[in-house]
């Protein structure tokens, strides 16, 4: 069967968008056409102004509409603290814990060989420049237990060394609610590992 | 943490959309934000243009930007055969089988007491003028097998007999490629009431 045109194309614009396959992507542009036209507009004109308005933050690197970006200028917070995450997405799990009140530095990536990423291709460089400037405490590494989350820890651990700054990683181990009987060999032996004195 | 304000909003109105959670709303919008600005204005307009162009064919209520829509209007097929179905996304499904050359009727809706959705509500009248009207020889009721559905395809039934035209419902039984051992008793049941001879 073919589509009518304009649902082809709004199918097809909804399966570019990761994690909607063919049939989610009928589903959803189904129900934009059953929407009432404001909503519609509505949908359209905030598509377009978060393209238009949200830019980096020149200091961390941040998704924001201001710049510097809102936890940049947020004088609530550590400035002698930065956490350092691969993309926006992980900052923004992080802040979720409400926690954590220091500030961010967004690599925007990770050190990947396989996919010709360099330190070069990533904000590291900005990073020494942060921590060269400023009065940093100490450095947070928060970035994921892979491969290339691994190589980006190392790398940036061996060139922050020299600063004399407290660098620290995030802990990797059991997952609250999980069971040790179903955690797999490498989480157990990071969980071993990294056990602490109680 | 508070999402910036232009990111907020977009977060929102994925959120709104069938089957998107505030996780996958939230990977939506950063990745919109990572799109260029072409393929933003693009899926912008195409979500009006869907919005604008798309509405219901006078004759079968499918969803199409011509009326009468292009099933309708397709000489090739079957004008003779009827295919009831209760939203337009179940005639897509039909049409995906590349088999069915017959015409359609979306109800738009079934028969549901519980949710106020009466007879009058759906597209019956409009199937019953159909038939008055057109050398029909044939209506195959494909309803889903559920509650509302199974009470519209009676009702249907019963208004249809009177015309002295072939009347048909899909089969139910086991889907392809499953086992009979872990099929439930519903399916089984109607599997076996719905024998037929090899």
């Amino acid at each position: 069967m073919e589509y009518t045109k304009p649902l082809a194309r709004l199918i097809e614009y909804f399966q570019k968008l990761p994690s909607i396959g063919p049939k989610t992507a009928q589903r959803l542009a189904l129900y934009v056409i059953k929407m009432s036209e404001n909503e519609v507009n509505n949908f359209a004109n905030a598509l377009l102004e978060a393209k238009e308005k949200i830019s980096y933050c020149s200091n961390c690197f941040n998704m924001s509409s201001n710049n510097p970006c809102e936890i940049c200028t947020d004088n609530t917070r550590n400035k002698g603290l930065i956490c350092v995450v691969a993309e926006t997405k992980d900052l923004m799990a992080i802040e979720k814990t409400n926690e954590y009140k220091g500030l961010y530095h967004v690599l925007q990536g990770l050190i990947s060989p396989i996919d010709g990423i360099g330190p070069d291709d990533i904000r590291i460089k900005e990073l020494l420049y942060r921590i060269n400037q400023n009065d940093i405490k100490e450095v947070i590494l928060a970035l994921n237990p892979s491969v290339e989350g691994e190589a980006t820890t190392l790398y940036l651990h061996k060139l922050l060394k020299p600063f004399n700054i407290k660098i620290s990683r995030i802990a990797f181990g059991l997952p609250m609610g999980s069971e040790l009987e179903y955690a797999d060999e490498m989480t157990l032996l990071r969980a071993i590992e990294g056990r602490v004195a109680i």
